[in-house]
Formats: C-alpha cells, structure tokens, sequence
C-alpha cells in the first residue's frame, strides 16, 4: 500500500495511536489543534505547525513574497485561535532553492514581520536549508491560555448544543479560481474574493473572547472546508451534527461571481477549505446571547448554522429537506 | 544576487537582525543551540528546530526507515544537549510524497519512536503534506533546563579557558564517504564509521553534567564541523581559539581508514561535521577536573585540544607550528 491509498486522514489516524503523547508537563498531545503544555504560573503554552508547500499550498508565480510570509504566520496563527490562545513565539523552518532571489526572500521575511507584529508574535528560531526542487516553510507556533479556563476542545460538542460560524465560506476557494483561470477584468472586480485567499485574517480576538466565557465550547478553524472542520469537532465529540446548509454566511460578493459563474455558493462554503474563519458549538440556551456578544465585541459576524445531534457524522439540510450528498473538503494524498 | 550568491551564513546573519527576538516570556531568541523561554516555576524551555531534506541530508536508498527515524530526533536532541537540557516534547512536520510506501512510513514512526522512548520524548503534535519532490522532515523540538543555572551559552568564552571535545572526530563523515563508495567489504570491516553517520549519540548526558557544575561554560554541538562549529563560540564570544590539531581525538577505526585511504583523518576530524560531539570551553583552572568529572560520570572520553585567546576566528597548530589553512565545514547555498 502508498501513501496516497492510505490516504491523509488514515496515515494522521495511524500516528496519533502510534504517538499516544503524555508525559511530563503535557497535558494535551496530538489530539486537536494544538498541544497544550504547562506554561509559566497559570499558563499553559499552546504548540501548533504548519507546513506551506510549494505548488501545493502556494505557487510562486501568483503569490507576492510578502503575502506569502504574511500567509505561512496566518494559517499558524489561526490553530492557535481555534483554542483561544494568544500567540506569542515562533520558529521557522526555511527549505529554499540556492536560485531563489535574496530580494524575494527579504521580501517574505518583510511579509512575516509585519504579521508577527501585527499579532504580538515574537520570531525566536529556525533553520535554512536548501532543496533543488519545492520550497517548504515549516513554521512552529507557541501560544499560551490561561490555565484555569476550560480549554476550548473539538471533543467538547454535546447533543442539543447549536453550531455557530463567524464571517462568511467559500470566498477563499473562489478567490483561488479566480487566481488560476480569472481573467483581468475579472480580478479587479473580485478582489475581496483574491484577498481573503491570499491575505486571510486569522480570528485571534473571537478565539480570545469564546475562551473569556469560561463555558463548554467546541472550538475549531476552518482550513480543510467546513463540512470536513465540523466532522472533526463531531468525531471527537462522539455526536452528529445537522447543518441548515441556507444559512450558512456567504458573502455578497461570492454570491455575485457565483452567479454570474453559475457556480453554487454553498458548495464552495461547504468544502472550499483554507476560509480560516471559526467554527464552535455552545449550548442552546446561550446561543443568541453569545452570538450577540461575539458580533458586538469583534465586530466579526457570527451565524448560527445547525445543531449537535445524537449519532455520527455531518448531515445536511437544504429547503428544509435533508439532503444526501455530502460534501467534502481537502485531503492530501487523494 | 542569488541565495547561492549570499551563503547561508550571509542569510542567517541577516535574519537574525532582522528577527531581534525578544518579547513576552522570550529569554534567548535566535543565537544560541536553542531559543530559550520562561517555563513552569524554576524551569526555562529551550526550543529548537532542524530539518532533514531527502537528498541534502539523507537519500531514501542508503538510509532504513528505522535508522532515518532515529536520526531526524537524534540531530535535534544534540541541540538541547548543546545547552545542557534535558528533551521533553516534539512536534514533526511531515512532507512525503504520495507514493511512498506505508510500510516505510511505519518505520520510519518505530525509529522515531524508538529515539523518543530512550531519551525521554513524547511526540505531542505534528503536521501532515504531500510533496511530489524531496522528502522533508522538520522536527521542533523542546526541553528544559534549571532557571537557576548559568545557561551554557556559546557566547560564554574567555581568553584563557580550555577547548574540551567529547569522543571522536571526523567518524561520521568517513562513514558517509564509505556508504557512498565504499565497497561491500569495506562497509563490513568499517561499520564502526557507518554507524557513527547513520546513527548519531546525541551526548545528553554530558549536557546535562555541564549544566550541573554551574560554571561559566560555552557549548556547542559538532553539526557543521569542528573547526565552524569552534568557529560559531569565537564568534559570539568575541574571541579567538587556537587548535593543537594533533591533539585532535581520532578513532582507531578513523585512524586505520585513513591509512589504508591515504587520506588525512585531522582533515575529516576537522570539517567532517555530523558528528555530534560536544565542544565547550571552561576556566582553565578548572580543565584537567571537568575532563576527569565527566568521563568518569558518563564514560565517554574528553580531550583538550586548545585554548581561547584575544583576538578573532580559528587558527590552528601542527606540530607545534602554526597552519595557514583552516578546514571549512558544511555550508549550505554554497
């Protein structure tokens, strides 16, 4: 059997019994979208990382150096909102071609740089290395959380409680159509469309606020696509979810292209991937107040899309209907 | 200008002014073995990160899964012990391509794995991307070390200390040279040499005995070759060693290639780099005692093979005469 038989989420499933975690001063091993240590007096520290490949995750044709670096700190950053964390140190791996301009390396670390300053994020490590073929950015990210909160983990959805979801899905993956096959006119007119892919904005301060609650909460980002995010916060927490696929936040400008495109919107909400926005569960009888709290302190929208249910998997509601087929998201090695 | 135009040395040097480090509880940023931050009462954390690229660092047909699993841990571990540490957890980036085989993967987990146990890892996190090119492995990894020792910090030379080495030199690239030129008959007789390169001993223990005598102690570990690596502690000391190269420590094994090779082993022993040794510098009062404290608590041999003076960079000593020619190690882009 290769790998791409095994399939991403079969080999991760493999490794995480492979790899049980404990140990001294851990607290959380590989389970969700960090690891949780012990910190300094009433801290834990949060680890995260991400690899950002080349023609994988990026092609270097279309992105800037400087929102590429901006990007690699930003899908980082987002793992440590999905657990309510402030982000705080990171190293960077740096695997590079000796071609490679130093002008559009500076440019990257410019690109990181203001990210990192952007979100009170210190660079303190790395290491350079060099390829002859795809570029990779590893980037390891350390936050911290108060360590007498609860901490806002996917297995934490119970029957009954409601699945809300901030700001709008899908526009990352039509601003990556758009990349590849848009013509001129039609990048200029869907530009916000281009900036949430390119540019996407990690949410830090919903993440900070959720974990101000002290309440049972599901927390997790969206970077594989919502319909396979919110899977996992199901599969971890033992339950199903139903999502009311009408509400769920498309922006206005999605809308429009997808129109014009006469391309669905929701299926791009449902497993575009790499929207970086955030999806929780909370219980029923806090749901408005919270939602309310969330939108008033952020200013960031927040939907309420569907409900945590006995049973298993994701299924989905369309008219009112339930609907059969069930769309999923990214999977490397398929 | 090119990356192969700057030279790694130029582009670290580069990013770590312009990464200053610094912030919240960050104590050491880019400078030393490892960046170190506050930790759970009377502890710090020392982080650090390495990557092995297929094809700079290892190629898929000389390496066993096993053994490669080992060493991607092993190269990290030696830079917790460069600052006297004790390993805690990991987190591993993996970047494999899609048909690899699963088997292979399996192994390389149980080398890994393996390493860990020894040493005392838990593997607590991790990322997951496919490549279609050369394999990398990125491996961050943390330990700890007493708040309330004097960190073993590269910086920490004066003139007058004594350079002290653990073990031998110039092993493990003589194994390399074997493993790709050597015979069958070779491999055999010289395995001594193939293990020293395929299955580096990360010298914690010795780390740990150093960070035990609360001196002023700069260490560092042999990853790029001696003569850099002695290179890096002049440097960020502000000072200049002198090297009695015959006093270099020379496997038996090493010394008997070499014969046989017509090849200098003081060459291998000085730039071969890989070998994962420790060099560090003490009060020279102090030498003969740390030397005989350590061999006798860990058993590995130490050698004092030269001095710290005024001045700057490396030089070396030949039989009582000073040698023009200074061995360079590994440089990547170059």
């Amino acid at each position: 059997m290769k790998l791409k038989d095994w399939g991403e989420f079969g080999i991760i499933s493999y490794l995480k019994d492979f790899f049980p975690g404990g140990g001294e001063r851990v607290i959380l091993g590989i389970e969700d979208d960090c690891a949780v240590v012990k910190g300094p007096r009433d801290f834990y520290y949060l680890l995260t990382c991400d690899s950002q490949v080349e023609n994988v995750h990026f092609v270097l044709s279309l992105f800037s150096p400087f929102s590429l670096g901006k990007r690699v700190l930003a899908v980082n950053l987002s793992d440590i909102a999905a657990m309510g964390g402030k982000p705080l140190f990171a190293l960077l791996s740096w695997v590079l071609r000796p071609d490679i301009e130093a002008e559009w390396l500076k440019e990257f670390a410019r690109g990181i740089k203001e990210e990192a300053e952007t979100f009170g994020v210190n660079i303190i490590g790395g290491n350079l290395s060099r390829t002859e073929s795809q570029i990779v950015f590893d980037l390891t990210l350390v936050g911290e959380v108060e360590s007498d909160y609860p901490l806002l983990l996917r297995c934490n959805s119970r029957p009954g409680d409601l699945v809300l979801v901030t700001g709008t899905l899908g526009d990352s993956r039509a601003g990556l159509e758009i990349t590849l096959q848009g013509s001129e006119e039609e990048r200029e007119k869907y530009s916000f469309l281009l900036e949430r892919f390119f540019t996407p904005s990690p949410r830090l301060q919903v993440g900070r606020l959720l974990h101000s609650l002290k309440e049972r909460i599901a927390l997790i980002d969206v970077s594989d696509g919502f319909s396979q995010d919110l899977g996992h916060i199901a599969e971890e927490s033992g339950v199903g979810a139903v999502v009311e696929v009408d509400k769920l936040p498309i922006s206005p400008t999605l809308r429009e292209w997808s129109e014009e495109k006469g391309k669905d919107p929701f299926l791009f909400a449902l497993s575009g991937g790499e929207d970086f926005e955030l999806i929780f569960t909370v219980p029923r009888e806090r749901g408005e107040e919270i939602k309310q709290f969330i939108e008033k302190e952020s200013g960031i929208p927040v939907t309420i899309v569907g409900e945590i249910v006995f049973g298993r998997g994701v299924s989905f509601k369309r008219g009112g209907k339930e609907e059969k087929e069930t769309a999923s998201g990214w999977n490397h090695f398929q």
